[in-house]
């Protein structure tokens, strides 16, 4: 017999981190998917995130600021929205929000 | 340059819907993220689905009920919770919220 769990994205969230949490829900060869939890944490100054991966990510909570560095765009995210950011596509997170735990669900993929 | 086109989950939302609205968000060899819409709707009485794939199912607003076969156990999703389906794993929506949109993010994968 099969027991299913129901768990929650939005339960045992911190609100004060020192560093980003990153919990993987579910991996195959193929792809990650990770639950991120923010506490304000932003992308250090001058540094790039430069990915192997393609990379889905949604926002469930808090918000978020994304910066691309070939456009130099900026994008802010609330609650139910999301982008695919393409493997080698420059970002950053410029901001999370400092009121409140952002919660990301990320989904990395080749 | 890359475009990067930040889209919500939670816009556009039918609220009167004669069957479920499934949009496919992202799709590889190897998974499927979907959107998924209902308006009140269950699966038919005495209907099971029997999935090839797994599938890895989110509530971002509204409510459901699945009941799966083998354990005749009944799981109430509210948002922010999520459930790990299996592969023939039969299972069935017994209720969508009747009072409000329910939004699902469904990944089915092998």
């Amino acid at each position: 017999m099969t027991d299913i769990e129901v768990q929650s994205l939005l339960a045992a969230v911190p609100s004060n981190l020192p560093e980003e949490q990153l919990s993987t829900l579910l991996q195959t060869e193929y792809f990650r998917l990770v639950r991120i939890v923010s506490t304000g944490q932003a992308t250090p100054e001058g540094e790039w995130y430069d990915q192997d991966e393609n990379e889905w990510v949604l926002v469930l909570q808090g918000s978020a600021e994304i910066r691309f560095e070939d456009s130099d765009v900026t994008k802010s995210l609330s609650p139910g929205e999301y982008v695919q950011i393409p493997a080698h596509v420059r970002h950053r997170v410029d901001k999370t929000d400092p009121d409140r735990s952002t919660v990301w669900l990320a989904l990395h993929y080749t």
